[in-house]
C-alpha cells in the first residue's frame, strides 16, 4: 500500500537506501520446484552494475546477491524468496555537499516535503540503486517464462537525437550484448557511444529510448478492465526510475493513423500451411495486445528515459530554507543511463508477465 | 484481482457489458459527509454520451445514472456507493453480422481465447461504455478534489497529424467545451472537426492525443518505488480503450534532451516575493512529478489513441473456425473517439490524485 | 480497502443499506463457462430471508435478485457478475421513534462516531441485510465447488443452553432443512424451536452456535503463514453480524489437551485397502487443516451468535447528545438469529474454499 | 497474494525457514519521523525467544534483529523497514531421524501435498520461528501506539485445565512478567507452572489460552462489512501457530445469554460528571467493538491454543510412501508455548490496530 510492492500473484517487494548497510526484497507467490540458476540471476546483475564500462559510472560495486529463504538445495520451496544485496564501495562523504541542498530534478525537495526527513547519503530509497533488487527477481521470473516459452528482449534504440531507424524485425538481438551501450545495430550503437562520451565530457547527460520485445507470451495475459496487460506493463516502465513515457504497438504514431491503415486484418488459416508459427495478423499495431489481452504475436514498446539529473556542472538551485545556493555533481555518476537500464526493462516486463500468466489460469471453469 | 477494481483507498470496481441490462459500479472508500452535486455527476455523463454533436456517433442514450446507496439526503454516508446506467437503445441487431466473426483489432479473438466464451452483442465487456461508470466515480472524485483545491483539465490536442503547436499555459482552458471536439483552439478545433468529417464520410476513423494538466495538486503526492504517481496515471490512462501511449512532463522528447538543459532549477524564496503562488522551478520538464512525488507544479501529461476499429468499409477477416470472410462496420460508431474520451481522461485522472492524497496521509507520524 | 470486499482471485464487493433503493454486489473473478442455477441461488436466498417459519421475523420480503451482468444464456462470461436486491416492504417509520436514539449493542454510536453522519432507517449499512449478497455470492461459489466435489454443511448446534451432543458424524444433515431451526436432530430442535418461542413471547432474544462441515476439500488449500486457510475462515465468520466467536477442529478444548491426546495419528497406507476414501489420521483434532493448509480430511469449525440486540422490552439508553432516554425494539425482529444465519455461515464459507481454490494453482511450478 | 504479507496500510512481509540462513521481514507504511526505540524492540523479541526459563525450549538462540534500511539516526524515513535476524544454533542434525516422516499434527504432509517439496531441517517456514519477525514488526507498531495512548496486555490465562477466575478488571497487568508462564495472578501462576512440569517430565505438552486486553482505542476503528475490527483480529489470531480458536467479548458465553442480558445498556453523560474516562456502557459484553467498530470501551479477547505437537514419546506414523514408522521428538522443543506466545498476541494485535487507525483517517471528509 505504501508502493513498495509489485505485483499480485507473483510479487516482489523491495527495501533499501543507496548508502545503508543493504538492499534486498522478498519475493512472494514463486511456485515451488522452480529450478534456481544462480550465475543466470547474477549475470542479470552485472549488466545492470555500475563500472560494466568506459560509458557507464565508474563506481566499482560487486553486487552480490545472498538468497536467504525460500530455496534448497537449488530448488524453490514455494515460500517467500528473501534476499539482500550488500552495499559496499559507500562514499557518502561524495555528498556531504548536498547535505541541506535539494539536487535539481532529483527527488531531495519532494521526499523532504513528503516525509519531512530525508537520507541525505546520496539519493537513499529514490536511487535507482533499488532496481537491483528488481533484476533480481525479474531473473527468477525470467526463469519461469523460460518453462513457457516466453522471451524478453530489451535494448537501446535510441540515445539524444541518434535512434535506430530500422524496424524490430530487421534487428539482430544476439548482437545486443556486443556493445556497450546494448544497441543490437554495431553502427548506430558506434554513433550513440561516440555521442555519449561528449556528453560526459561536456560534464553532461543524455536521455535515449529502450525498445522491448517479448515473443512466445501465451494467448489470453491480461485482465479486462483496469489491469489490461499493456496496462501492467506500462506502470511497471513507468516505475522506473527517470522514465517519462510509454507506448506499446503503433504507440504515438498510431494517433495519426486511419481505421482502415491500422486495423490488423486477421489471416485465414488455410494461407497458413506449412507455417509452424503461423503470424495471426498481416499487420501488428495492436503490439500483440487486443482489449488489453495478448493475442499470441509479439508485444512490443518503447519507453522514454530522460536524461540522469546529476551532472557535473555548476547549477544553482536552493537548499531547504529555500536560499539560493550552487551545487556541482560529484563521485561517479552515469553521462546516460540507457545501457544499464536494458536489463530493468527486461526485469520488470518479465515481472508483469509471470503476474498475468498466474492470474489468466481462473479465467475460464 | 481480475482487473474490475481501480484503486487502493478511493476504489472503483465496476461490471457490465455494452448490451446487457445494465452497467454500473461500487465506489468504496469515499468520506462520509462529502455533498453530492448530481448535476455535476450527470453533466460529466452528458460529455462522454454518444449524440452529442455531429462528429461522434448518432446512437442516443440519455445514460442516467441511478444511485443506489451511500448517499442520503445529498451526503455520502462513508458505506459504499452503488450505481446503475441502464442500457437503453440496444439494437443487438446491430451485431447479428458479427455473431461469429472476429473483427480486426477488437478484443473478439482475444476474448474467446481467453475464456472461451464471448457476449456478442457488440463489445460486451470490452466495449467502451464501461468508461461510462468511471465518469461517474471519476465526477465524485473531482467533488472531493475540489475541496483541495485541485483542477483537472483535459482537451484534445491533435486529432490524426493535426496538432495544437501552443504550449498549455497558451491556451484558455474555458475554451474547451465551446467545440464539439474539445479542443481550446477555436482554429485548430474547426480543422480538427473538418478532418473528422471527412474520414467519416470515407467510412473510415482516425486517431488522436489528448492532453491532461492537474494544476493544485498539494506537494507529496505518490509512493515510491513502485507506486509512484505517474506510474499510476500512466496506468490508469492505458486502461482507456484504444490508448496507445503515455508520456508526462518532457516526455518522449525529453529522451533527446541533455541534463543540463532537462533540470528544472528550483527559484530562491526570495525572488518570490508578491508572488501569491511563486513557481517551484524555472522550467517544469519534470511535469510537477520529481522522484514519483508531486512537487506542486502543474502536472501535465498526454494521452494517445488510436483510431476506432470499427469502419465502415469492407474488411477481409475470419470467423471462429479461422475461415477467410469479410464484414463491414454496421450501427452507429465514432470516427473520432477523443472528443468523448475527454471526461474519461478527467475521471481516471481524479480517481488517482485522490486515492493517492489518502495514501499520503499516513506519510507522517 | 474500506471493507467491502472480500477474497482476492473470486471477491465479493458489496454494497446497499437496509432501507435504500436496493443492495447488491459485484462478483470479480468467477471463471468463464460456468453453468448458472438461477433456483439454486435463489433457494439459498429463501433460506435466509425473513418469513420462512413462525420462529423467525414475520418481514416479507421477496429477495429476488436480478443479475446485471456476466451471464448470458445460463453460462458466465468471466466478467465481473453485477446483482442486486430491491429493498421492498420498507417500513422506514418503524424506525422514526430511533431516529436520534443510539439502541443499546447496536451500531448507531459507533457509526455516528466514525462517520459522523448515520442512515437512520433501521440499521442501514450495520443491518444484517447486507449478507443477501453474500449469500447470492456464496450460491455460487458453490456451484464452482460441485465441481470439485466439495460439500459444505451447516446447522444450528445450540440456541442459549441447548445444545447438541452428538459428534457431526453422527448426525444426518439431510435433515437439516426438516425443521425451522435448521438443527439436524429433531428432537434437539424442537426443544430449541420451543426455547424460541419463549423468548419471542418475552420480548426477548437468545444467542447460538452454528457448526459447519466441509468434506471433500482437496489437500494443500491454505497460503501459509498469514492466510491460513482456518485465518480465512475464522475472519469470513467474524464478519457475520453477531458473530463473537470461531473455533475450528478441537477449538478451545484442545487447550486443555495434551499432546500425546490431541495429536492426530497418520494411518499407514496398508491398513487402507479396499477403502475408497481411506481416512488419513486416526483422529481430527486438526480440524482438516494442518499448518494453515487443508489435508483433505473434514474441515469442521463452530461460530457463535450474540443474541440479537432488537429486544421488545424497554430498554435505557442515551441519544446523540448524551442524554437519557428509553426505548423499545418496533417492527419485526427476529427472537432467534441462528437459523436463518445458516445459509450465511455456508456462504462464507464456500467464498473462502474457492478463493483458496484458486489460489493454490500456483504452488507448484 | 501468497499470504505473507499481513496488513494493509502498515503491513509487514516475512521470509525465512526455521534453519535457513536468516528469517527477516520488510514493514512497509511505517510513517517517517518515529523515533525507534531499539531495546524496547529487543525486549519484546527476548520475551520470545527460547531458553528463557525453565518452563520453555532451552534452545538458546541470541535472536538479534539486524534492521538494514529505512531507519536513519533512530528515526524512520518513511520508506521500508528491512530486518533479519540471523538463524543461530542449528542443529540440523536433529531432524536427521525425520527426514521422511510425517510428523503427526505438524505441517509436514500439508506442506508436501501442496508443494511436492519441503525444506525437511525442522520445521522449515511452518515453523514458530517465523513469528519472531513478526514481534519486530508488532514492537514498532506499538511504538506507534503510544503516541496515541493504546495500550496491550496480553497474558496466560489458561494452561491445560488450569484457569484464571478472575475478570481481567481484577488483574493487576504489572505482574504478568513476574513469573515464568506470564500469568498476572502469582497463585494460579504456580499451579500453571507446576503443572507445566509434570507434563514436561512425561515427555508431553499441554495447550492454553491467552486473553488479551487493549485499552485506549480511539473510538472509530474497523471498517464494515468485512473488515471489522475483531474479524481482522481474529484472523491475525489465528494465523499465529497452534491457534485453534478466538472469541472476544461476551464470546461463546454470549451465545447463551438473552438479548436483555447481553445488550450493553448506555449511560447518560451527565451521570459521568467528574469522571476522567467515564464508561460509554454499563456493561462491556460488546467487547470494545460495535458493528465491527471500536466504541473506545477495553477491547478483550481469548485465544486458544491446542498443546505443541512435537513430544518426546513414541508416536505411530507414515513416511513420505505412506508405510507405518515410528518416531520421536528429539532435541528441545517446549512442553507449553503459552508463555512465548504471549508477545507474539501482542504484536499481531498491535499490527491490527495500527492499521485500522491508518484506514480510519479516511472515513469523514
Amino acid at each position: 500500500m505504501s508502493g513498495n510492492t509489485f505485483g499480485t500473484l507473483f510479487r516482489l517487494t523491495t527495501f533499501g537506501e543507496s548508502h545503508g548497510s543493504a538492499i534486498g526484497g522478498i519475493i512472494d507467490g514463486c511456485p515451488a520446484g522452480l529450478s534456481i540458476d544462480f550465475e543466470f540471476i547474477q549475470h542479470d546483475l552485472n549488466r545492470r552494475k555500475p563500472g560494466q564500462s568506459n560509458i557507464v559510472t565508474q563506481r566499482s560495486e560487486s553486487d552480490r546477491v545472498e538468497f536467504l529463504s525460500g530455496i534448497v538445495n537449488g530448488h524453490t520451496l514455494g515460500t517467500p524468496i528473501g534476499f539482500i544485496i550488500k552495499n559496499e564501495n559507500q562514499h557518502p562523504e561524495d555528498y556531504n555537499h548536498i547535505n541541506d541542498v535539494y539536487r535539481p530534478s532529483h527527488a531531495d525537495y519532494t521526499y523532504d516535503a513528503k516525509y519531512g526527513i530525508r537520507d541525505n547519503r546520496g539519493g537513499g530509497r529514490s536511487s535507482a540503486r533499488e532496481t537491483a533488487s528488481r533484476v533480481v527477481a525479474g531473473a527468477i521470473a525470467k526463469l519461469i517464462l523460460k518453462k513457457y516459452g516466453v522471451s524478453i528482449y530489451a535494448y537501446t534504440s535510441q540515445v539524444g537525437d541518434i535512434s535506430l531507424s530500422k524496424d524490430y524485425h530487421q534487428l539482430d538481438f544476439s548482437k545486443i550484448e556486443s556493445n556497450d551501450v546494448r544497441c543490437p545495430d554495431d553502427l548506430v550503437a558506434a554513433e550513440m557511444i561516440k555521442s555519449i562520451e561528449q556528453v560526459r565530457k561536456a560534464g553532461d547527460t543524455i536521455g535515449g529510448v529502450i525498445s522491448c520485445v517479448i515473443n512466445g507470451t501465451p494467448v489470453g495475459l491480461g485482465e479486462p478492465v483496469f489491469d489490461k496487460l499493456h496496462s501492467d506493463l506500462g506502470k511497471a516502465m513507468l516505475s522506473i526510475n527517470a522514465v517519462k513515457g510509454f507506448e506499446y504497438g503503433s504507440g504515438f504514431d498510431g494517433a495519426k493513423m486511419t481505421g482502415s491503415a491500422h486495423n490488423d486484418l486477421f489471416i485465414p488459416k488455410h494461407n497458413q500451411d506449412g507455417n509452424q508459427n503461423p503470424p495471426l495478423t498481416k499487420t501488428n499495431h495492436s503490439g500483440g495486445i487486443q482489449g488489453g489481452i495478448s493475442n499470441g504475436e509479439d508485444i512490443y514498446f518503447r519507453v522514454a528515459f530522460k536524461p540522469v539529473a546529476t551532472i557535473m556542472q555548476n547549477q544553482e538551485t536552493i537548499n531547504s530554507k529555500g536560499e539560493a545556493t550552487e551545487m556541482k555533481g560529484k563521485g561517479r555518476h552515469d553521462a546516460c543511463v540507457l545501457p544499464r537500464a536494458v536489463p530493468i526493462v527486461e526485469a520488470m516486463a518479465a515481472l508483469v508477465i509471470v503476474d498475468h500468466l498466474f492470474k489468466n489460469r481462473n479465467s475460464k471453469i
